[in-house]
């Protein structure tokens, strides 16, 4: 038929399995295993729902302000979309429109920018991490089309310092540059401080990680007013109104509690430590996380193998058949009980 | 600075205003005057947080398999998204992409499609309605890279039959055609019949106004499993999860009540009945619409100024500064008691 000619050829994202069965340990997704805050469940407990027969608010309060408030910008300086990928989908298709050269890249890195840089047909490049899966700075001081580097990395949870991000910043004035920072909570240093300084830069942030709310699909973005001003008019040339009434209203609760916030990011940084310290015991070596995950790999066993097995026990980690990190397994922190659960297999895995 | 020249062009599409006093009668975005079916309010209110701390359902469940059941098709033929907007942003995206040929819309239309064509670079050709707003099907018989027709029509509520777009199909068999159905449900034949017959057929439609939940931002397609793959492969490749959890839940209880949702259009289209015979009474001309709005027009009154007098009386509608409509207003329909105070300020108006 010809109207399959005229099709967008795409190869889409493929994202980490969402088991249908009760009983699973999901450590596939670096989701948050904790609840939301407990402001979310009386927000949607108490929501008028006639509301909902009008268009909501387009730009998007009162979630857009409340972020501004807390984390001490102008609203002119934040963006609010469906999760961090929309808000990167966004931004590809807002800022990487050079010609000819490519957007830049960690070659081992989240693996939806290639997907975006195909859908928009952006040229890039990827760029080698080294031996220690660390970015090499002057990778990024040449021609391009545009940075976009996560911060920590995934998934291999190593933080760069903010002085590289400086001196990437300083080297491409021309471009925009991206600063993924969906896992900057869980003790990273954040380019916020960033913007006020550099036009060009984006730093972006989710929900679904440190605020645990995967599930109500909020991303935001922080840049300069000239930058988000941008953002916004693609974004309004795409859908007037992406984030929906219910979302506004929960969202707001989660900043909002800023103890609980704290509270259960810290349990996740107390219990990734804590799994470190169990993972090297058994012979895994991983990069330094500073994320909600831990990237490991052993050298006297098969990663795919051992993703089986612990498949087959219910439980669920990432692998990703790729060069270079195929021998790897990305594990997100659970609980504490979770992680015993699996460092009880892996003790007996690593025994037989 | 250089980096503001590699960022996209656009014209953003500019929504109705959403005032956020009190007390307006709010008849411009044509959203419902009736809140959603009761079972949206129970979703909410029963829902439990805590699933939202993991991601939802990628493949838009349950909402897709309510949908496929309601309409009699299988869930293979079903998209679900964020608003019609967002269904219709990714066809552009997904089916559209033809090197030359333009893509074919009235010029009298839904204003985002033009926006949609700008955004992803799409050549596009406006075909001129008739003198009385209707669709000149041979418009349609010529060499182009994809149709997009809403039905009925928007802003003008006129209907069209659904042997035009069988012709319209069976002479386009290498582009995708669109049938934009946001008002469908207010008394038109669907096309939905034809996605059997007709691979490259999508219908869109949306939740936003016949079933009351503008707020809540979702629409859905039907097609043939091949095309909706496609849409879906697009999808998968821009954003994983677009529909939120709760969205997902809430959309199965609108469809589910169905007594309601024929309860609430009923009223809409008998309050639609009325308001041509007040509307005509007074001396207004209109197409005769099939849909929740009336595109009026009045030969001794001048729309621009009319909108403004209404607007000053917390009367809200819709007009647009165009080429051939500048002087008709898009008056969507309230509840009885909303028509009879916009009715009462029209008289008064007229007489003065």
């Amino acid at each position: 038929m010809g109207w399959e000619a005229n099709v967008r050829t795409v190869t889409p994202y493929v994202a980490g399995e969402q088991p249908k069965e009760q009983g699973v340990i999901k450590l596939n997704t670096n989701e948050s295993p904790y609840p939301p805050a407990p402001g979310v469940a009386r927000a949607l407990r108490e929501y008028d729902a006639d509301i909902l027969r009008k268009y909501p608010d387009a730009e998007t309060e009162p979630l857009l302000s409340e972020l501004a408030a807390y984390y001490g910008v102008e609203k002119e300086q934040v963006f609010v979309g469906v999760g961090s990928d929309d808000v990167l989908a966004m931004a590809f298709l807002t800022f990487f429109n050079h010609p000819t050269l490519p957007v830049l890249f960690p070659d081992i890195t989240y693996s939806f920018y290639d997907v975006w840089a195909e859908l928009f047909r952006i040229p890039y490049e990827v760029q080698m991490l080294d031996g220690q899966f660390r970015i090499k700075e002057e990778d990024y001081h040449k021609p391009n089309g545009g940075v976009i580097i996560p911060n920590p990395n995934a998934p291999t949870g190593e933080l760069a310092p903010m002085q590289m991000f400086e001196n990437i910043l300083r080297a491409n004035p021309d471009v925009v540059c991206i600063v993924d920072e969906a896992y900057i909570d869980f003790g990273g240093e954040s380019c916020l401080k960033l913007i006020d300084r550099y036009e060009n830069l984006l730093v972006v942030r989710t929900f679904s990680k440190s605020r645990a709310l995967a599930g109500m699909r909020i991303g935001y973005a922080f840049g300069s007013k000239k930058l988000i001003r941008c953002l916004q008019d693609v974004k309004y040339s795409f859908n007037s109104y992406t984030m929906n009434s219910i979302t506004l209203a929960a969202g707001v609760e989660a900043v909002r509690d800023d103890a609980y916030f704290k509270e259960i990011t810290k349990k996740v940084i107390t219990t990734r430590e804590r799994s470190k310290r169990e993972l090297a015991a058994l012979g895994f070596s991983f990069p330094d996380s500073k994320s909600n995950f831990i990237f490991a790999t052993h050298e006297k066993y098969d990663a795919k193998e051992l993703f089986e097995a612990l498949r087959a026990h219910n439980i669920y980690v990432r692998h990703w058949d790729k060069p270079r990190i195929g021998n790897y397994l990305r594990i997100s922190i659970g609980t504490d009980e979770e992680m015993d659960t699996l460092f009880a297999f892996l003790k007996e895995y690593c025994r037989a």
